[in-house]
């Protein structure tokens, strides 16, 4: 299981609240109770599956007495037409879930389809990673992460809780890069690196003589990223930041950098087509 | 209050676990506990302003120390550098909710901005109006409709408990449309009005004859929606919907429709810019 | 299923918490873990059945390993003595959970019996309809409505968000009739009807002129009541209101309206008797 | 403060989503948001007062802008007309708050008002107390316990784990009633008591030999009840139990038992009468 | 079933939420999703286990793939090495479970081992019995109670609401014992006794006259026990309280009191050793 | 703000519904609604303070109107005797949320007191630091690993999510220490380091071949650890792990290990001893 069940529980519980409510009339008013089906749900446009596991987990809240057999796991390119998965079970339960399911999909598979475009368009003889953001959809931290993943791309840290980042601000208040950096390995666990924000050359210096762990390179132009880089010399891992688009991938992946954080593969990702079509028992 | 605090406690508790969890361990260690100071959010991209409100319930429940003090009000249109609010109180506290306030604004704002864009795309003879859809990020749908609004689009029902809408899986196990809206009267509490998707104009006529309150006409060309339009002739309301963009939206508005329903406003808006920049107190 | 299951799980669970808590001690103490039996549901008193798909949602709550076999289906109409379901499972489980599962079964039993009485009084010629309230139990809103459906009668609008209801307070602040009418269709979606509420004759013409789509006759005696209907001539529908007692019931439903609308079927339905035995397995 | 806001915060939260849910749409259409006004809660029929504290924890989770300032205290006796409390503050959230206001009011002062009856149905001269059962509104028991207390009567075990209350099906269990009083003192917790229930004058002989604390008399003769209590001489605490209704009170009060149960205080006590008229300020 | 579900599922998820969060990022880069296995969960040293179901519980939250087979039940002495349970599923959940799982046990098999030990410790004469106090780990008190249970001791009462115990400040604000013990038995229900606390000979006096149930000999050396316990001469129950080691159990149960609380079973107990080994298949 | 109040919300719910429950049946019968008071907290043994936010959030929950000053803050060394924090308001309040904050109290700084008697006991001359382990009370963990804060020791890895930490079980899985670590290492996100358990010198020198960041010495004998730290030779953090006391810790922190890791600080704290005492107002 990707991701567990009492990890979902919560927004699925929102979801289902929000979209169903006190019950669907139209299904109930045109629906026979005993009324049997089969439901196919298929990509309707070219795109990365994700979040196959959430219709059953969806479909079970709704009525347990609904069958989800998926036809392709998480990860896999799906062509337009392609079924993701089949649903049988009382016609009124298959259609009451439907635009719950849809939202799922279409928005996780949205994320894993633009990730993996970002991830494409490195170029093929960069080491360069494409990492994530905080820049999530709140309350969908862990599920559009999940997505990033089975896009292709990695995860930056998860919150605010499991790595130190130090910006602007934080330097701001301690004093300096050295101070700042020194405050926060004192406090930091062992198990946890140390990255700062750098905006100019001089500020990568100071963070390297203060031995950060990892540097951000924010907002610099690639004439300037080259020569921090440079300066760097592999003495701590490095990662463009800071208006990254599709389009710029393949010139900033030749840069050397050992990672790009992309804010757009959750804040913008557009969603992906995805139905419902059901096949009512005789 | 637009948001009533009860209405938003879940999703905000939802994030705040996730991007802070067990605290925010880069401010922890580089701020002081009796540092104060002041954030200034702005806007850095032209857009329309939304979710005001909750800079103030966020931060309130990180810390009840904080001020917020607005300066300007969902609804407005901001320029590059515009203000949104001003936030004094422990830098800890400024810091650590910083990202929670921001996703929040962006995605609000985003879908408020991209809204008004496609209102502002209307004929101006036109008396066509913008609705949204279901096709809404799940646990968020009382906060993107509520941006559709603030964006100047009215919402189509909310849920499936508050207005019948047919489709045709719902026709295909009733038997027809006449038998679908018959079962959908009776069964509806008289506030609640029907609507029939049709996809033909033999449907449309099936439908008026049924006497369907809002006839949706799905996916068909500009020349099938023109001689539906006439065929109603104002006996019912019309609803175009499938495949709407902004490009279609000038010429959409020119046919005489009530109504065209956009899921782009609501699952693929992207992100506005929005940042927070902090001065410490001396 | 009627009640999804995800929509009745938080009362159920404030059930449980609040009549069990920290455990039955009495069972504890008097009867074996080991204890198998058998437990028949019966109604001790003529009732309309409601809710008996709570006995296996609550059960299963306390321990999965009961099983709920129900011998009638919800709105069965039982006699002293029928038999409403069998439960067999672990003693300690049948009777730890037993005063929850009548407390929901003899309220919402309760409620559809009267609710059938009400409708049983209407005029056999009358084309009127019994419709609820929005006076219900906090908490039990989704249930009771339920109920009263099971019961034969129409829900009115499910909450403040999903049908309009101009009343005197709305209109003394639009300034009239027209205007809150007026302003009321400017702000609704498509798919929701408008009513209004009147008190007098004249109001009654105001809310005409401005085409509501229902209009409430609130607290009238019989003959204006006849006069506003003469004068509504079908161009709304119509809804009695106010003071609605079962022994007005045959006079009203003469009157031709369309509905009226009783509070009393949810604030003041008196439970109905049902009880459990229990037959220990040897 | 009588009901402590944490242990009310859960149904208050259920009622709101249900009765408010997406947003009063009537109120948001016809109301202004800056509108300020003054509403006045009063009773409509004569009645016990139950819950004014709840007004202001309701209004509070609308809009804390809203002040309440109530006119009487829980356990007064209002005539028709009293004025329960004052509300003032923005329009819209006092129309949007009314009906979840009323309908907890209406439900508490009907329990209350319906207790003070019974309580004043005693005989004069009687030490006989009223008390009430488990059989109350799941969801409610705080709530409707409260209620009671309030209108004069007394509390039986709030639930199944602050009493031991041995019943028919127990002692088939345990054998015997000798065998159940046994094991039930071995394994309470020295602070609770242990009633048995029992039907027949052999049974309370067994009771009053096993010296139980308490014995309840259920569904016995008026002649029976008299010989048990001389049976029993004072040696327990007696409890009469089992279809007791209002005209019965002065007969059984009169029978010299310490306590009558009464299932009707809250499984069936009807709403009273109380309204919410508003004042727009100009 | 001990601790029934829907009791224990706010902790656990409470739980798994803080160990695992986002997910196990260990397991999920070194074990493959498909590999199954089987792991051991054994006692490290002599114990008394407590918390058997739990562990079924707590996987089936993380997989429901997981299949748990206790080796022993609840109350059981096991010597070190003794096999607790067997666990099969798949590798990824047995490990990411194996802390959450390790953590109920260790602390709940804790408090019944010393627990036990108390227990043991009781002169065999005795007739007094050890019982717990309220001095309980917020959160787990229904954990602990049962604990103690298991580990042969009795309950004392389980909260404020389930047992009236009269301490100084009550008596002060009363007035006096017999003020506040008059005042109690008005208000409590019948199925609860009165326990008062006392610290001195005089005060011992004053209970019973006023008719004490229970009295709390507290903090008193052991001449003045003797003393009280002789002046009582049965007529109340009594609890010795205050300072209690387990040293002092022996002389403390020769005195003849009833009841010895000890706060230390619940709030000091230390974690017992068990762990988890896991057999990957092949 | 050091426990934000967000995420100590769930955990003081819990505490207080089990605790205070239907409400303290004691302070309503003996102690007057508007009886006024003064509660001072303070320490009955030398200790560490920790929690003092946590009276004011248990307080407000219970009733806003009680005021809470503290005279000491979280770290504070105590003597018998020393004040904590003065509390006052209605005496109802200060009596029924006395055991409860007193819980919170007592464990905190228990977990705070034994923690700082560990790292007193480090060698003055050494470097090693005391770290925590995830053997924390289930629902208890953000709680817990602050005490170990206030007590002078540093915090492990949170949970799972936020460190790698290879242990035996996943070194099977992944064949060897090197596949594990490659594994880890192209899963893990740039801010975490890994850690790897060993329990020989050949896995010392593997974990070192490897290039692991953290190598935890798993139950070494002294011996062993001295050669293995030899080895490392700084190219490691080095962690003592397993079996660890409070007497060990001089010798132990000789060895020029950089953390001992303690799981006793969490798992077998014993709590202090802390009380509160009222003073009844006129």
């Amino acid at each position: 299981m990707h991701l567990p069940s009492y990890a979902t529980a919560e927004l699925i519980t929102l979801a289902l609240n929000e979209d169903i409510g006190r019950g669907d009339i139209t299904t109930r008013a045109t629906i026979a109770l005993s009324s049997r089906g089969r439901a196919v749900i298929t990509a309707k446009e070219p795109l990365v599956l994700c979040g196959v596991e959430l219709i059953r987990y969806i479909y079970h809240r709704i009525d347990p007495a609904v069958k989800v057999v998926p036809a392709r796991a998480d990860g896999a390119a799906l062509k337009k037409g392609d079924i993701i998965a089949t649903v049988t079970g009382p016609c009124r339960a298959l259609l009451t879930g439907e635009r719950t399911v849809l939202n799922f999909l279409q928005r996780l598979s949205g994320v894993a389809t633009i990730t993996r475009r970002y991830v494409a368009a490195l170029d093929k003889r960069s080491k360069t990673r494409i990492v994530d953001t905080r820049k999530t959809t709140p309350g969908w931290r862990t599920f559009e992460k999940y997505a990033v993943r089975i896009g292709g791309a990695s995860n930056h840290r998860f919150a605010l809780d499991d790595g130190i980042l130090i910006k602007d601000n934080h330097i701001a208040a301690a004093g300096s890069i050295a101070a700042a950096l020194k405050k926060a390995r004192a406090a930091a666990h062992h198990l946890v690196r140390v990255e700062v924000e750098t905006a100019t050359l001089a500020e990568v210096k100071a963070a390297l003589a203060a031995r950060a762990d990892i540097i951000m390179l924010d907002n610099m132009d690639q004439t300037t990223i080259r020569k921090a880089i440079a300066l760097i010399g592999g003495r701590a891992v490095t990662e463009l930041s800071g208006g990254v688009t599709l389009e710029k991938i393949p010139a900033l992946s030749r840069l050397g950098a050992d990672l790009i954080s992309v804010g757009a593969l959750t804040h913008s990702a557009p969603s992906v087509d995805i139905n419902l079509t059901l096949t009512t028992g005789k």
